[in-house]
């Protein structure tokens, strides 16, 4: 029999997959159930709705990605500036290996379809992305002390501009369906930002 | 007695009110047409279904926000950099004016919800994103002609890359409700991509 924290996890995970790729919208409930593999009265257990759920969801996502980044900004051997560049360059690399040029970030999808109509939804949304950026905001701190970068912005604006800029870029990669968009980031990102 | 391209506009109008906000798996046929004032039936007599729709309306879009870029990127008065900046502060300075920080860029909000799901929505709003950019890169090309300009990439890659950059600030600004990115994006805009 399953525990009770495997049906929510199972909900969990099955709810990510579908509304990264479909929204919040277009994804309902008994799809979740579903691909969960459980009833759909569970789903009420764990849940007190949709909206409830979607920011269950997504504070799971936030985990995973801090996971991600911190596996890459806490690599010792590189300098401060070239962590942040190996970040984004190794997402990057995974769009480009996979080739659907598809999701993006499920945070700054959900803010742009749900942002003016479920201020839960958006709260949860924006703390997800700001909860993101800190990590490059500590690594552009360091770089900061060391000396290694020129640009005049506190680390807390510049960590702002690089990744809602990376947010664009990920946004268009998703409506070209191309990877041009994650290599001109990637390009001004080190030759002029990170300067 | 309205005309038929008086009733085809009302439904466009009425849908890109509603669909801008609400996205578009929230937005009903129905409440399109309530809106228009026009009968239900009207609609399939002009659009062949919903998708079809979001497509017209996106090019409606699309026409609208190139005449309020033709409008500033023509200035003559202004050195090609400058009007640049003016485009982005035109907009930004609106934003702040109405104080609610919703909607962001029609376009960009359509693809990231509808970008994995609808092959012919996701191509019309890339269309709608390289038509808007487009004239920023016009403006890119005069500025190199001029020597205005040290970074060396292509006036397409910069355009590309300030269009994406935008397009996040955007969608940040949705999800915080706040104008500090679009003030972010100015301030790295004027004094690091622009020089």
């Amino acid at each position: 029999m399953k525990s009770k924290t495997d049906k929510k996890n199972q909900m969990i995970d099955a709810g990510l997959e579908i509304m990264y790729r479909k929204g919040y919208n277009a994804t309902g409930i008994q799809e979740i159930v579903d691909n969960a593999g459980v009833p759909k009265g569970s789903f009420y257990n764990y849940f007190k709705n949709k909206e409830q759920f979607a920011v269950e969801i997504l504070d799971h996502y936030t985990g995973e990605m801090l996971a991600r980044q911190e596996h890459v900004l806490s690599n010792a051997d590189l300098a401060p500036l070239a962590r942040i560049e190996s970040l984004y360059k190794a997402f990057v690399d995974e769009y480009v290996r996979e080739g659907a040029f598809c999701l993006g970030c499920f945070a700054a999808n959900l803010s742009q379809e749900m942002g003016d109509t479920s201020d839960k939804i958006r709260r949860a949304a924006e703390a997800s992305i700001a909860r993101m950026t800190r990590p490059v905001e500590v690594c552009l701190m360091e770089a900061r002390e060391k000396g290694d970068i020129s640009i005049v912005y506190d680390a807390s604006i510049l960590a702002v501009y690089i990744q809602n800029s990376w947010l664009g870029a990920l946004m268009r990669m998703k409506a070209s369906k191309s990877e041009l968009s994650l290599m001109i980031f990637l390009e001004v990102l080190g030759k002029v930002i990170l300067k």
